[in-house]
């Protein structure tokens, strides 16, 4: 097939906008000239609605593990209880990080591929009353879950005074969050994802409350301390040197998510997660979660007659298709399609049609076509 | 829709790949400097498979009408007798060239939409043995024809010692030509087709045939004198300043071509035709031309029971598909898709998939996916 052409439909890192990667080629500054503090003063507003929040939403340079991890060290200390919600392997990356801290760890597991209930959560606070952070995934990428994080910060705020942390890589950005009126403490995301850039940068914003217990926080840090950022951005700058490339690329990332607005982004990616979904139904091919707890972001699939892994070399070494694979418990049960950031319905059509063929190159019986028949009912509709 | 997204599905320009976007960004060097040797040096061997010819293929900066233009004014003289085989406005742009040079025209047409009938050439070079030249279309892109230049190519050769000139400019690079063994005089093409560079650059090779002519032509002329090429580029250069970032761009297409290996090229485009047509068929939309007269490079569809412009707009201004409309006589009556260079069969089906959304937009009957079955099943075959 065509040299240089692949379709990158994991979840995240997602495909670059070719404006966005021209923006990046701009020749470097220096991060403390005033060209770096005029790019980083218009950045700065510019985010606040995708957070959903009034507070200034720091940029980090790192990946979103950085930024997992500096919620968990500027919110809670050694020996703090705290309740972290699994629905997946990204759930789960939170108790390690916690644990690496000596944080008691409580865990609330949901069956991987079904959303955290916010009834559970509220039976676990009424027992444990201590808590000092809540921590949860709003997207859980392993499983292609979208978690009810408004529902379980109101059962939180009503039950404990512990804080609420949000893990938003794999979906803020296309999907609403209102961190202010949802009563989110702290909400995390990284670059790579729908925000339409290379991994190198996590944004980090904070409740008020939150800052309360930053300040009286004593965990030992230094570059993920965010009294640091905060302290930075009121000058218009970072504590340490960022990865300009990255803000170049960010500064036209905000123009085409504000050419577009985001109650078209959201509605883009809602969009896209239903055709996916409509094409595999018509196919009769399993889906890992409900309707209800699909997120718009990235589809698992539980294929029962046929091998995932299988089926994922085939559409990658002859259709050119990347798509993400199961992982942990899920390992060689389900493969996951990503349709964020740079993706569109055209886009998601065109992926459709190359898993039809790879489904028949592995031995598959399907009616070629019928996929992309239903979502493009579903687009029209 | 997504910002930043078009799909250009026009029979040229063509989408340029990522990595010779990347290649054209490479800093300037000055045009007569040993870099700029260098360069040329191996682009030159590497042009002549794409051609099939051990000419040199020289580079000219300038659009496909200029590299039409500088095979007519080498080539024949004021007052010499041409036949010109017009199948469409590019065959009729040769005769204007022509006549802008007061060159006597003989035209032989044939129906837009058909292929140039070798007996017919064949007759009219009997009835007109003085004829100094042949002017024809390989690929005629108002009309989505290949014409069969091979036996025309014969056919001159056998009754006449007219000089065989072929426009290869929507296909060269694209679909097999053998310059040397098809006794083709002068060859000429422009980069932003099946060369998957932005429009800039035209290539034109002459036999040694067309030499000797070219040695005696009077035509007065400069920037387009065949012979200051030649002698520039026995010396690794050209005669006048040339597009240096497209020659940039070249080295990385011709990289890619050579990636691919141009066999599967030719058949990559041969396959993006079927599932073109078979769609359309499959849809019973009406096809210009027959299938041995159809270019790999381009496809014209003839609407009977919907308005070519509406669906164009519609395209275009919903799912972001740009493909071009007929001109002149076919004008509104006709739509031409691209699917060359920068194009693969995934890139054809999410056309297509569009292009059904697109029909029912504009109130046609259309059993959704159907065209995509087709097509999927002629890549599967």
């Amino acid at each position: 097939m065509l040299a240089d052409q692949q379709f990158l439909r994991i979840p995240g890192p997602s495909p670059i906008p070719p404006s966005v990667q021209l923006a990046m080629g701009k020749p470097m500054i220096g991060h403390r000239d005033q060209e770096a503090k005029s790019l980083i003063k218009q950045l700065k507003p510019r985010l606040n609605p995708i957070f959903g929040t009034k507070e200034d939403v720091l940029i980090l340079t790192g990946s979103g593990t950085a930024a997992l991890e500096m919620a968990v060290v500027n919110s809670v200390e050694p020996g703090d209880e705290v309740l972290v919600l699994v629905s997946g392997s990204f759930g789960d990356r939170f108790t390690k990080i916690c644990q690496a801290y000596g944080i008691h760890v409580h865990r609330l597991d949901t069956k991987w591929g079904e959303a955290i209930n916010p009834k559970d959560v509220e039976t676990y606070l009424q027992a444990h009353p201590d808590l000092k952070g809540v921590f949860s995934t709003y997207c859980e990428t392993s499983t292609g879950v979208l978690n009810p994080v408004k529902e379980i910060a109101t059962v939180v705020r009503h039950h404990s005074d512990a804080l609420i942390i949000v893990d938003g890589v794999s979906c803020v950005g296309a999907v609403p969050v209102e961190m202010d009126n949802w009563g989110i403490d702290i909400l995390v995301t990284g670059s790579q994802k729908a925000f339409m850039l290379p991994a190198g940068l996590a944004f980090v914003a904070a409740s008020e409350r939150a800052w309360n217990r930053i300040e009286e926080n004593n965990t030992p840090r230094f570059y993920l301390d965010l009294k640091r950022y905060r302290d930075s951005i009121k000058n218009d700058t970072t504590p340490f040197t960022p990865a300009l490339s990255l803000l170049f690329g960010l500064e036209q990332v905000l123009r085409l998510l504000e050419t577009e607005g985001l109650e078209n982004v959201f509605g883009r990616h809602r969009l896209m997660m239903q055709m996916t979904r409509s094409a595999f139904k018509a196919h009769h091919i399993e889906l890992l979660t409900t309707d209800e707890a699909a997120s718009p972001t990235v589809t698992a699939v539980k294929p029962t007659d046929f091998k995932a892994e299988e089926f994922r070399k085939i559409l990658n070494e002859e259709f050119k298709v990347s798509i993400a694979g199961g992982q942990h418990q899920l390992k060689g049960k389900i493969f996951r399609i990503g349709h964020m950031g740079y993706c569109s319905p055209a886009d998601v059509l065109q992926t459709i049609s190359l898993i039809e063929m790879a489904l028949i190159r592995i031995g598959k019986t399907v009616e070629l076509g019928r996929g992309i028949a239903a979502a493009q009912k579903t687009y029209l509709a």
